[in-house]
């Protein structure tokens, strides 16, 4: 695709024309002024929706599905659920949490961490589960009750504080495969929790480049990001009472999308039902935008929060990062932390901008 | 796939079985003693060679191809190419390197250097090549003689060493995507270079991690990774007068395979012939294991070097990482930094060890 040689681009003249007042025709190196990673963005290969090849994601249904209701006691038993009456493991849910039939990690034992020479490792405590986010089999995240959205986000802060009581876990990664090319092996809309006693790299280098800036800044490079996308607008996908959604300055791949709270806040755990509302309202509004522009794209969303057991940082903001698969692959990008982007996020952001819901 | 809930491995008692004495049943997770990044490595759920779905890389031909001989037209003029007679841009060469038609960097122009805002951008200066390994289509790298490996990495180190006169120039990546799964859109065997005027993420990680280690220990963090892996052989495929492959401790992917030369040295630029030619003949023995191992599997390869500009570290040491594309997806992988692989690499290392060639 566009990491390769010789692809021949649909080189499209309403979109070199289209190009944001201010930005010259030569590819530009963006840096992300959080981890100081540089991008490359390929204006010259600039690609809008209908230039990617992709699997459009629709449920199909059809076959067994663990996750249906009536298939209760064809999933380990669930350590959460919200229901209006019932029993647990039984009918009547709205939402499920059940612990990965096939965990990456365990509960049980104890946390040992042990060299080998020069090596480290520690054994595979935490925990890994599945959040069956509505019963209706056919229907997406983007298509489900803005209810049912909400409540995704309230089963995570759930399980975060729950999962905090154990002092050997750090950090809870919180995402969501949709579709096949995503990583989605099961069609029933879920998102997945994984509890780990060590940070992600990913979001460590966040929470020490966000530190780096407000050790020099007395600022929080978040909060500084919010505000200038607020004023220059040209990322801006839309704004709410609580939240943000941009194209951010340097993605790593076309149509990556960030919704981040207005208001400085470190840990989503903290959130207050007002906020929750209008998150589940901005991420349905997302995710539709997404699913309208890019017809019905394959995603993954990551949350970045702040770790489990640490206190209120005055540096790290929580926020929620969403990449379509647009692209066939990573390749090199994986073997160098290199990215070449080929559309510019000032014009994904017009696109989801301007994408009219039905 | 493996990162996604509810897969149903083909649980292989074999396999379970077999795991290399010491290992415990659990899930371990481990810590690449370079970059210090966790991977976890699902041993409950370890898959062999078999249990990956993929496509077979085999060349079709039969449609018009730029790369091949005949055809020096179609692409544009030659920068460096191996002949034994005949004229530039003519035909008689085993080797060509051509700037890519579509380049995602340029040279001309200055390095330009700009704020927006809190945000920093430079314009995209630097150059992005094709080096054409054989003038055969219907051969790959694995199959090509030995002789034409050989080449290819000659081509890097005169590229390098060309490149380098540009003092704006701060890394050459060079890399291949083979296989449409791994990124190639065109079928005729082909690496690919990109020089750049910052040093990609992860090398610079890698870097800093291997300058920290020699800071603490006053020897370099690639040397003890030789030694400790001759001395255990559990993830040893192969050694050689100057190189070992090995299965890395903590690696990210299923069957990722490292080439690191056995004697300290940065720069691959300064290798000498001897070490060239054995170079070439350990590449080739390797991408044949894989071959046979994993049914000519699409992969990316990744040569990860000292900066151009930099002099001789004393920390950093360079290598290849071969990354076999087995696995549909990275998925929340890329959000997050954080990887699961379900194949130990002692499992990867004795499959590669044991693959008898033809």
């Amino acid at each position: 695709m566009h990491s390769d040689s010789e692809v021949a681009p649909s080189y499209n003249h309403y979109f070199r024309g289209a190009v944001t007042e201010g930005t010259t025709r030569l590819p530009e190196l963006r840096k992300d002024p959080i981890t100081g990673r540089w991008v490359i963005i390929a204006t010259d290969r600039a690609k809008r929706p209908a230039d990617f090849a992709r699997e459009q994601v629709i449920p199909k249904g059809g076959r067994f599905c663990p996750f249906c209701p009536g298939n209760e006691s064809k999933t380990p038993p669930e350590v959460l659920a919200y229901r209006a009456g019932g029993s647990p493991n039984g009918s009547g849910w709205t939402l499920r949490v059940v612990p990965n039939k096939f965990p990456a990690l365990r509960v049980e034992g104890d946390l040992d961490r042990q060299g080998e020479g020069l090596y480290d490792k520690m054994t595979g405590i935490g925990a890994h589960e599945v959040i069956i986010e509505v019963p209706d089999h056919m229907v997406t995240l983007a298509d489900a009750d803005q209810k049912r959205i909400e409540d995704l986000f309230w089963a995570c802060r759930d399980r975060a504080l729950d999962l905090k009581k154990d002092q050997r876990l750090r950090y809870v990664l919180f995402f969501k495969n949709h579709g096949e090319a995503a990583g989605a092996t099961l069609e029933h809309t879920h998102s997945q929790m994984i509890a780990l006693p060590v940070v992600p790299r990913r979001v460590q280098e966040e929470i020490d480049g966000a530190k780096k800036y407000f050790d020099y800044k007395e600022r929080c490079v978040y909060c500084d990001i919010v505000r200038q996308e607020i004023t220059s607008g040209s990322r801006l996908v839309l704004e709410s009472d609580h939240f943000v959604v941009i194209s951010p300055y340097a993605p790593r791949f076309p149509f990556e999308t960030w919704v981040i709270p207005r208001v400085h806040q470190s840990h989503m755990e903290t959130m207050q039902p007002r906020a929750m509302e209008n998150l589940a309202s901005v991420f349905k509004v997302t995710l539709q935008k997404l699913d309208q522009t890019l017809e019905r794209p394959p995603y993954n969303f990551v949350l970045h929060n702040a770790p489990l057991q640490e206190a209120t940082f005055p540096h790290y903001h929580w926020h929620i990062e969403i990449i379509p698969k647009l692209t066939r692959v990573a390749g090199f990008e994986w073997g160098s932390g290199f990215y070449i982007n080929p559309t510019p996020p000032e014009e994904s952001a017009r696109f989801l901008r301007e994408a009219t819901l039905v």
